[in-house]
This record gives structure tokens, sequence and C-alpha cells, in this order.
């Protein structure tokens, strides 16, 4: 092992699409644990829409990421060396340690990860808060019902394809959108939605939805906004439910864009919308990945992963799955576990 | 009694605000009511935005009222004949027996009014339909609590009125729009609300609600859509409810207008938009009647109407409401009680 730190941090606030320019590959010497720390050795990294927001300055439910900052992220790692009375040295955790090789930590934060269950980066995926993201805002906030049609923007990310999953196991049709003709059909062979289509490829949103959910929208599940979520006001059910948990097309405007005002159509159809986030529902993950896990072991959560290879294609790969680049989880392996 | 019923039917859709020449006032013979049916001579007609809704064909909740039909709305009136068992000559009731003199009715949807508890006009006010879609709304939607801080639009309405006080007796910091002077002055000083403003005389809407809202907003009750809610949505706080009763902006526009997208603060602050219709909480009016009444009756809800005379001239206060020329409820009184 070198005894360098290779760190990738945030170079300037990008503007539309983040650019390569917009990161800086930086090298550190690798940091030394003091007494309660640990000092984790990073294995994959997860890349998440999310962390585009970090990126601006602009108000929202965290601080922005500085200039200078290595970029925010969570890990899967190893301990190689512990001064805490938690961990030893070989514990795989998961943690917001960040776009680094090596990181020390007091702990906080940092949750134990069990090899025996599943591969150590479905804690970053399926049993990890993409999961667990699925399984509250689904069933808390849409309360799908056996019968009901939910319909899943961003189908075939990290969050979207467990949803759709989720939503059959409880009996739902399941209907998806995703802007990859392979995307289309990964999600009806090997994760058995029931429809999908290519937004990028319909241009009559409103067509294709009555065509896919014939009896309506019960529940939205909209990782993606813009367009799209526009016109699914136009087809939702009386007492839909619309879970908010991303706006992937806001993220990278280089100024907002408008859309047609739908207020009305929640009185009409008497509907709710509703936003969320995973950090809310942080007493309740222990029953998420219980279940998850029962899910997964019996065959009916399939996933899939989309890996990058080194801290310093971190960037590109962040890139590319703001693009829609990734199938299922976007992850970066940092070293070899 | 003349053998003249009056009525005012629907001529043409409105394109925009109506204009007198949507209505059309026909005479009929007075109708006679067949066994196990009454006939009703109109005292007070409700004249409510919904009703706008009402002549157009769009699509919407309720099928809209066809060329020719008399224009539908509740009405309070005296029950002058009876082949029914339960309802007697002199009976006092309400029901939706649309814009006309005279009506028949089998009885289906007729409340009873009880003319010892409160003038029978508020029937159709705070002891009728807006007072319940006031209480249920705020209540059962917005969930308020004490301390925090309410906005509603529409503020000097038959609802909005409503909402501001039921806000107040659950111990919350209450502000509200409307679009008049002298509207503020009620607000404020006969129905006690903390804070309102004028939207027509601000013109910057976002640092209005900061300074009237220093401490956010936690329930939004939307009566008007358009422009002010757009901006509402930057000043919400983590978990707010916003509750959609009504959109009057969009009601009269003459082709759709766009707002900025706002989805994206639902999942910064984790809130609720819902919208609702007052028939789907009919099994518990009852319920907020009797409260309604024991407020009124202990001096903490009052109430403000603006009565037009004549059939006649429904159609003109009608569009005068629209337009915000009423405070409190819009009444036409057809009849001497």
């Amino acid at each position: 092992m070198s005894n360098t730190n290779r760190q990738i941090t945030l170079a300037s606030r990008p503007i539309g699409y983040p650019k390569l320019s917009d990161f800086k590959l930086v090298e550190s010497p690798i940091p030394t644990p003091r007494e309660g720390e640990i000092l984790v050795r990073t294995l994959y990294l997860s890349l998440d829409p999310y962390q585009r927001g970090r990126m601006s300055d602009a108000p929202s439910y965290a601080k922005p990421v500085q200039i200078g900052e290595v970029m925010v992220g969570e890990i899967v790692g190893r301990v190689i060396a512990s001064h805490h009375p938690d961990f030893k040295e070989g514990d795989i955790i998961a943690g917001y340690l960040g776009w680094q090789e090596y990181a020390v930590s007091d702990g906080k934060g940092i949750r134990k990860v069990d090899p025996t269950l599943a591969p150590i980066s479905t804690a970053l995926g399926v049993l990890g808060m993409p999961g667990m993201t699925a399984y509250f805002g689904l069933l808390d906030i849409g309360k799908p019902q056996p019968g009901e049609t939910v319909f899943v923007s961003g189908a075939a990310g990290a969050v979207g394809s467990i949803v759709g999953q989720i939503a059959k196991i409880k009996g739902c049709r399941v209907v998806g959108s995703a802007g990859d003709d392979t995307k289309i059909d990964f999600l009806i062979k090997e994760l058995g939605f029931d429809a999908a289509f290519n937004y990028k490829t319909v241009s009559d949103y409103y067509e294709k939805l009555k065509e896919l959910c014939p009896d309506g929208i019960d529940v939205y599940f909209d990782n993606v906004g813009g367009p799209l979520t526009d016109v699914v006001f136009r087809w939702i059910n009386v007492k839909a439910r619309v879970v908010i948990c991303g706006q992937i097309h806001d993220y990278n405007l280089e100024k907002p864009e408008l859309g047609p005002r739908f207020l009305r159509q929640l009185i009409i159809k008497r509907a709710r919308v509703e936003g969320f986030l995973i950090f809310d529902y942080a007493d309740r993950y222990e029953e998420a990945l219980r279940q998850l896990a029962e899910w997964l072991k019996a065959g009916k959560l399939k996933y899939r992963e989309t890996i990058a290879e080194g801290i310093e294609n971190a960037p590109q790969a962040f890139i590319s799955m703001l693009k829609g680049g990734n199938i299922g989880k976007q992850l970066v392996k940092v070293s070899e576990p």
C-alpha cells in the first residue's frame, strides 16, 4: 500500500451538467486515526443524483460541498486500522466518507455491513439507501394497494428498479419509463414490469400513459420531474398518491423551466403529492433492511450494478449517470474487496 | 304568488370571465309536486367559484351544466307544498335546486335547516358547504398545530374567512391575502388575523411573505392558485401541508398559464400538497356543523355576507364574485324569508 490518498474535490460549481473540470483529483498523505477513530479503505463509492445538488450553493436540505472539499458520497470500505471499541480491523462498513481512497472516521453514522448476507456492494444499493428510499417512499407515502397501477419514472435506476419490484410484490400493475431501449428490455424481461416505455422515443406521453395504464395511475413514484411529470398529472386517478423522490430533470438546468400549473387537477382528483427524504426514516432503517434482505434472499428482488473502476474515473461515471448512462446502481470500484 | 318561475339558464359556454350574455333569464310555469315530492320557494341562492367550472365542458369531477339547463347552485328555501313524508309546508331546507325561484324535489340530498340556530342564510355559508369546506380542509388535511403559521389565500371569501378563524381557535399565527384594502381591514380588525396583505398592491410576494410569516409557512390553505401560490412554495417549512381548496385564478383563463415547477421544493421540505372536495366528507357533515354552530354561538366565529337582490341579478353578482367583489359569502336573496 502506497502512502498516498487520492481524493476527488469540487473544483468549481457547475452550470448545467457538471464537466470534468468541475472536479479535481488531489493527492494527500493517508490520514492517521487517533484514539476513538478508524481508518477505512474505500472499496466501493456510491454515485447518486443528490450529489449534483450538493455541488450547487442553492439553498437545500443539506449544506453544499465547498470548493476544494472532498465530494460527498457514501462508500463501502474495510476498516484497516481501529482505535475505536466498536470496530476492528477487517470489518466491512458503510458510511458517508466521500470520494476518496482512504478516510478516517469517529464511527458516527457508520454502519457495519454483513458480508455473508449479500455482495457488499449491495450495501450501497438494494440493501442501502436506494433500497430503503424505494421501500419507505413507495410503501409509506405511495401506499399501493393490490390491483392498483403504479407508474415509476427513472424506473431502471437504483431506486426506481426496486420501487417497481416492490410494487409487483404488493400485487400492483407496474409501468415504468426510462431513457434507453436496453433499459426497457431490462424492466420488462428481467424485473417483471408489466409495461415500460422509452421517454426519449415516445412523443406523446399522454397517449402512451393511456395505452399502458388503461385504468389510470393510482401511485406515481417520480424520480425525474419535468415534462413527463407534467403529463402524469393529467392521468392520475381519484385519490392518487404522487411520491416525489427525485427531480433529476431539474438538477442540471441552466435556468429553471416553466411547466403547466396542475394544482387544479389535485382538487378534481382529490390527490396528494408528497416529497420525502430517506433521513427522516432513520429510526426504521432496520425494518426496511430486514425486509429487503428477505425479499432478496427469496429471489423476489433483483438488482443490477453499473461499475466504473478507480477513483480517478468517478467524475466521468457521475456525469454519465446524470445523463442516464447507468442501469441499476452506479458504483465506482475504488479498490479490490 | 304569480304562476311564473323565473330561472337562470346557461346560454353559452364562457371564454375567460363569464359575460351576462352567457346566461339567460327564462320564465316557465311553477312546477307541480307529485307524490313523494316537495315544492320549494327559493329564499337565498349561493354563488360559489365552483359554478364557473360547471359552465365549461372540460373534464372535471362533476358533469357540466348543459346549454339551456338551469345553472347549478345550492339554495335555502321554504317548503310551500309537500307530498313527501319527511317534509311539511313551512320547513326551511337547503339543497342543490339551482338558480331559480321555485323547484320541485324528491327530497334526495335535501337537508333541513333549523331557523332557531342562526339566520337561515348561514346554511349556505358558515353553517353550510363553505364552513364545512374550511373545517375539513384545514383540520383534516392541514392539521395545524398550536404555534404554527397558517397562510390563507382568498382569505376574505366564504371559505377563507372561516379557515383563518378556525386556525386562530387552534392557536396558530394566521396570515391572509385578499385583493382589496377593505378586505384586509376586515381580516385584521374584525376576524383577528395576525396579518394580511393586498396581493394586488404588493409587488414582491416573496418579501411580503418573509415579512409577515417570519417563521415560514407550516400550513398553506390555497383558494386561489396562480403566481401567489408559485411563490408560497419557496417559503414553506419542513413538513409543511399545502391544502388545495380552490384555484380561482385559473378558472377564467382563456388559455392555461405556465408557472415555475416546484416539486423539488417538496423534496427539500418533505412537504405535502393535497386537493380535496367536500363531498368526500359527507358522512362527517354532522360533526362539522355541530362544531361550527358551537363556535358561532360562542362568538368565536364571525361571518360576513354580500347579498344581491333578485334572481335576475344572480349573473351579475356571480361575475362580480369571480372578480373578488364580495366580502364573505356571496348570496342572492331570491324572495323574502
